[in-house]
Parts: C-alpha cells; structure tokens; sequence
C-alpha cells in the first residue's frame, strides 16, 4: 500500500438500520479498512427519502435526496445499495453499473427478478456486482457457493434463510400457540414488519432460494419459478402432530439437482419454499429465532453446514462490508469478482412433479374397515405409504399417516379423495417430510 | 468464454488419496471447470516419488518423479502441491512461485511455518498463493475469513480442526476406553496413521491454528506460537469426570484477540490447542468422528459455524479444485487473489498469561477441614473458585473443583502445591473448561 493510494469512494442508497451500521463501521474500521484495500474507503454521499431526518453518528453534509444524481457522480467508485424494493432500486443500480460503478447490494428481491439484467450491466462496463448480504445476512454463504466449491458439483442446498417465521414456528413449538399469536408476538418484539406478507407467505425465502439455486446450479433461476408455500396455514394441529412425531415444523428452502423427468432427458433444477416436519434430532431443528442455517451438499465435499445471523443491521453491514472490502481492492490491484455463471442453463422443474415426504393426520371414525378405505385411495393415487399410526378415541380414531416419496399432484388429489369420504370427520394436518426417512 | 481460450496448464505434485481425486475431478469435471474458469483446465504433469507404481485412472504418461523440473516447465501455468511435509516441498513451492507459477497447497505444516517466505515469493512475480484446503478440508473457512469476513473485526476462532484426534476422544467418551485402547481402534479402522504423533500430540492442530490466527488477526503467527497440548495425557477419569459434569471432552484449537497485558498497551493474539471440557450441549459437543466444526466470532457477524467433513480424499480434493479455479480464472481474466494481510502485527501473548477456567477433581480424605485446606491453597495463588461438589464415598471423598477464569502458571502452581498435601490421595484430572459458565 502506497501512502498516497487513491481513496474509494462510496455512494450509499440508504440510512436506515443495516445503512447506520455501515457508516458506523466505515468510521470505526477505516484504518483496519484502508490496510486490507489499499486505499482509504471514503462515504462520498448517502442517499436518503428525507434528508432532515435526525440521524445520529452520520454526517449530515453527505445527505442527499437525489440517488440518481449520487449514483453517477464522477468522484463515486463503488455504489452500496441498501434501500431494497425493485423501483427504482433496479434503475439506479443499472445506471450506476452502466457508469462503471461496481455495486454491492443487499437487495434480495432484485437479484431474484432482475440478476441478468444487473450482471449484464456489470458486464458492459467491466463493473463488479456483490451480494452475500441478500440471503443469510452475516453467513459468508454466496462466496463459498460461488467461489470455494466452483470446483465441486452441489447437488442440494436446504436451509432456514428467514427469521420472521423461523421465530414464529419457534414459538408455536415451544408454547402450542397458533399462528395468529404468535405472529402478534413476533410483531410485538419487533421479528415482523407491520405488513408481514413477504416473510409469511415466503416470498422473502422464495427469492433468496432462487438466488442460492443459481449460483449453486449455474443456472438462472427466478423467484417466480420457485414453489412457493408460506406459513400462514401451520396450525397449532400440524405443530402438535409433528411433535408427537419426535418431529419440529420449520420453512425451508430447498434447491436440488434432479432429473429432468417426463420424457426431457438430462438434469434439471427443483427449487421449492414450504413449511416441513424434520426429526427433532435434524440439526436445523435446533435454529431458534433470528438464526439462520443452510446446509450444502456436494459430490466431493459431501455435507457443509453454514450457521450464524441471518438479519439485523450489524450482521447484515458485516457482509456488505466483506463485499466492498472485495470490490475496492479489485479496484486498487485491477482484477474482477465472479460474473453470472449460468452456463449449465438447466430447465427448472415445475413443483407437480417433485417428490416429497407427507404426514398426513385424520380424524376418522372409529370402526372396522377404516384404514383399509383409506389405504386403498392412496394405493389408487399410486402414493406408498411408509407408516400408519392409529389411536382410538372414544367414538372416533386419530389416524397418522407417513408417506414414502410422492409427487405433489397425486398426493393432493389422494387428500381431496380421503377428505370426502364419509367416515373421514377431519382432515387435521397435511404437511411435507423432510430429514431422514421415518 | 473464447472457444479457443488458452488451456490453463497445472502441475500436480503429489499422487496419494487427495491427488488421486483430484485427477478424477479434473476429468470428470471438464467441460464443467472450463466454463467456470473460461478456459480449459489441464493437467501438464504429476510428479510422484515412483513412476511405476499401478495408479488406475492417472495417466501414466503425465507421470515423472522430477517435481523440481516439473515446476519450472513453461507450459506450466499452476502448481498444485498434495505432498505434505516441509523439505524438499517448500524448495519446489519457492521455485514455482519465483517462476511466476501460481500456487494451490493443501499443506498446514509448510504454511504455518513459512507463510512470510511463500507469500513474499508470490509477491515478487504476482503469482497466487491458496491454501483452502490447508485447514478444515472442505469447509469454505479460509476464504470467508479472508474475503468475507474482511469489513469486520474477528475476535475468536475456536473449532474443532483435527479428525483423528475427534475420533478417538468420541470413542472413549462413548465406551470408557482409555486413551491407548481408543488409539488402537482409530488406527485399526484407518483413522490414525502408523505414526500418530503429529494428530495425537497436537502438532496438526497447531498449523492449523496458526494460518487461522494469522487470517483473523492479519498478524503472522507461526506454529510454535501456538501453545498446544495433545490428548495423550487425557485419561478415562477425565472422561468420566466430565461426564459426571454435563460435558465431554474434545481437542480445541482457539484464537483470540486479547489486551497484551503486563505492561504493553493495546491487543494481542493467544493461540492455543488444547484438549478441553465443553458442555455436552455446545454445538461442538455433537462434532463427531471425521468431522470439523469452527466458530468465529466478530464484532458485527455476531457468531458463525462452519460445519463439514475435515479430512478425506474428494473433500479435501474439493478444497483444492476451487482454490485452482479461482488461480485458473485470475490468469484468464486478469486480477490476483488475496495477498498476505499482517499489517497488524499484532504481538503473539504466551500461554502462561492467558486466563482459563479449569476443573481439578481429586481423591481426598473424607474428613473436616479438608475443604477449608485446599481451598486456602487456591485462594494462596488468587484462583478463585466458581463450584465446588464434594462426595463422601467410605474412607475417603471426592472433591470436584470449577475455577473461574485462572492464569495459566497460576493454575499450575495451585495443582502442584495441593497434590503435595498430606490428604490428597490422588488429583485424579485436571483439565480445561470451555464455552459457557458453569
């Protein structure tokens, strides 16, 4: 490091929690900063919806309302991007790349709808694009997957990349709340946003999925081609089977390598968000709260577990931070960070067709003949069962069922069939299996 | 990706499991690392110690026992060293570098003692130096704490970094055995060497614990740095002492950032290997077998693991490849890896200084004053007790001791007079205490 080496400099779109903690840490760490880049890191502007908002620790005279105006200043290097949303998030992002500006972004949602675009860009002008920060807050994830193993074959990532509902089902397990209350408690403690759409209904681990499985199968994949199931219909039920099953309810998100099926020939993508039963003994069974874990299997490496804060504006800046650490060096040594890679360019395979795991719970009445009845529509769905379990109760019977691996669409059509029959009183809990076989 | 990119030309020294994978890879995985890479990935020649050995699946034409040539040959673009050991590799590593050959080793020993000497080799010519695989086999660990981690500030690294050694305190924790029994077994079933001294004494886990401090801390640390405790004092007693607690016992590797007390101002790097009584439910305490686990802790992060298989022919193998396409892709599209970071310099603090919580179980006499006795002696060397558990068992009674948080030379002085004591029968175990307080 030369002692006149050029400083980097800075454009940050937005203040709020993780944007704080990035000033923060680009003041407290600017000598750490500047010994690992080789140059000074320096903010040259914040870009901000209110510039006359009080904020504590940031300079005032770096505050501007004008982002577009920020992003192409002549004297910005790298453009760090946490606002989040897609506009006009994408339109600044794309005319800073277009500048020759690299960006670090922690925008799950773009990079989901619109990483080709943004790579594109990048491309053009030579420009880097880093992300870690948009899944899995503070896990240095997206570099391993990208860079690490870029000479193994990853074959299944399965992981827990949302907190909100991660916290939910947490305390539905533990006090046998139902999902109403324990979402207000979550609300109340600050886990859920006051519209908790995009964690509930998994749209957040949806485009975090999509993002995982492109990297992992160099592959783009969108968030819209990712299977979607929240976990606004858990019940207190579907928790209470479960643990009666030595079992815990968690969202996961599930990228694999599969075959292609139907008469496609080759290898194809299933990626999928829904809520499953795994053993309680499932390592991801025992990440609580805010906690994120995703597991990695490849060919060679065999099985990798990443663990650590998956939100938060602390862990959240520290993985943005890695990021421009990483793009203001290729600026001062030259060289550049990975570009898309999606080569392989395999079809993504839709849900129907993937096979999972059920426990399906029924209420039933309490008579001969029952499980015969209901084992012959799964037989007739061609959907195997792997375990029955059957508690009298009085006049009716709980009647639990496992299922060997099963696609979506037969199973759903075996439910519809078992819930009109006559002496089937309820259907209490459908849920998918993950984890070892049962 | 050119179609007629230059092929990247790689010298693979060394033929045994991991290399052998590593061939194996490299063919199977061709058409996949090309288009990673963004040229062809070849191999131009294996040096081995006898070329006429059966190798199946190597191509006996690449086959030379000449490495020193080898290194050198200019169609040669990167070395890639599975050897192990310190002479003669570090002389052919050296040559490579100073030739401008780009270098993946997976080699902890050569590393950890000289890292300074290879990196400034690197230097000179701008060639690559990368070690993933150096430590915790296929884990991604080196990478996330050099590039991802690189805008926080890492205070502590502790993991578990060494299989053999895991496997044998897991087979006496499991059966009671002693240590020479639990060995035997290890080395029936090919999970301890011939000779185990560098696993059993601590030796492997000491390199690996020194390039792991030397990267959180940016700080050169050398393997005799380290202080390093094996296992082959721990004792059935031991294990069955930390059973009686809650705990097991397991070979830690922990690097910390600490003040550097005594009269210096500011930070200083303890790095020590020792075996150690964790609380069975410690996320380490379920690491078992072949397995490796690190924590890492930093100031924004918060607390993050790395979980996966530490040792082993395709893991290991798994390492090496991304560490060759990251060298590989900087020589198609320009740029340069991450170069030695020990700006810090940070002063490396002896053992004797540092503070631990220790467990002393003893044989004594079950008679009054006992207690009052020892516990004068402990308070003579200012180790303050944190729990105490005396049980009579007939003539006489065993006393358990926690300490709270004790230097080292402190600890040692206190067990040395109390041993001397007319009615201590016997100090039946002294061992270290990690993760939380008791």
């Amino acid at each position: 490091m030369t002692e006149a080496a050029k400083p980097i400099r800075v454009a940050l779109l937005g203040c709020g929690t993780v944007g704080t903690q990035i000033v923060r840490l680009l003041t407290e760490q600017a000598d750490d900063l500047a010994a690992r880049v080789g140059a000074p890191v320096e903010l040259a502007g914040i870009a901000v919806r209110r510039a006359n908002k009080p904020r504590p620790g940031v300079p005032a005279e770096l505050l501007t309302t004008d982002a577009a105006g920020l992003v192409t200043r002549d004297d910005v290097d790298v453009v760090v991007e946490v606002i989040g949303g897609i506009e006009p998030t994408r339109d600044w992002l794309l005319t800073a790349l277009k500048a020759g500006k690299s960006v670090v972004t922690a925008n799950k949602a773009l990079l989901a709808e619109h990483a080709g675009d943004l790579f594109a860009a990048a491309d053009a002008t030579g420009a880097d694009l880093y992300f870690e920060a948009a899944v899995a807050g503070a896990i240095p994830l997206l570099r391993p997957l990208r860079e690490s193993m870029a000479g193994d074959r990853i074959t299944r990532v399965m992981g827990i990349v949302n907190g909100t509902t991660n916290f939910i089902l947490s305390a539905m397990d533990e006090t046998g709340a139902g999902y109403a209350e324990a979402l207000d408690e979550a609300s109340r403690l600050g886990y859920a946003e006051a519209d908790p759409t995009a964690d509930v209904e998994g749209y957040d681990a949806a485009s975090k999925a999509a993002i995982l499985a492109s990297i992992a199968f160099h592959t783009r994949v969108t968030a819209g081609q990712v299977h979607r199931e929240g976990i606004t219909g858990v019940t207190a039920a579907d928790v209470a089977a479960a643990r009666a099953l030595g079992r815990t309810i968690k969202l996961l998100a599930i990228c694999e390598r599969v075959e292609a099926g139907g008469d496609r020939p080759g290898e194809a993508v299933a990626v999928r968000v829904h809520p499953a039963m795994i053993p309680r003994s499932h390592p991801l069974a025992g990440v609580n709260g805010a906690f994120n874990a995703v597991f990695v299997e490849a060919d060679a490496a065999g099985q990798l577990m990443f663990y650590g804060q998956g939100a938060g504006g602390a862990p959240t800046a520290s993985a943005v931070l890695g990021d421009l650490v990483a793009v203001a060096r290729n600026r001062v040594v030259g060289g550049r960070g990975p570009r898309e890679s999606a080569y392989a360019d395999l079809p993504v395979r839709p849900i129907a067709q993937a096979a999972t795991r059920y426990h399906i719970s029924l209420d039933v009445a309490d008579r001969a003949g029952v499980l015969a009845a209901v084992a012959a529509v799964f037989a007739q769905h061609e959907v195997s069962i792997a375990a029955v379990r059957q508690e009298g109760r009085s006049s009716d019977a709980s009647l639990v069922i496992v299922t060997h691996s099963a696609p979506d669409a037969a199973l759903r059509s075996t439910v519809d069939k078992i819930a009109g029959l006559p002496f089937v009183h309820d259907v209490v809990s459908v849920m998918r299996v993950e984890g070892e076989e049962l």
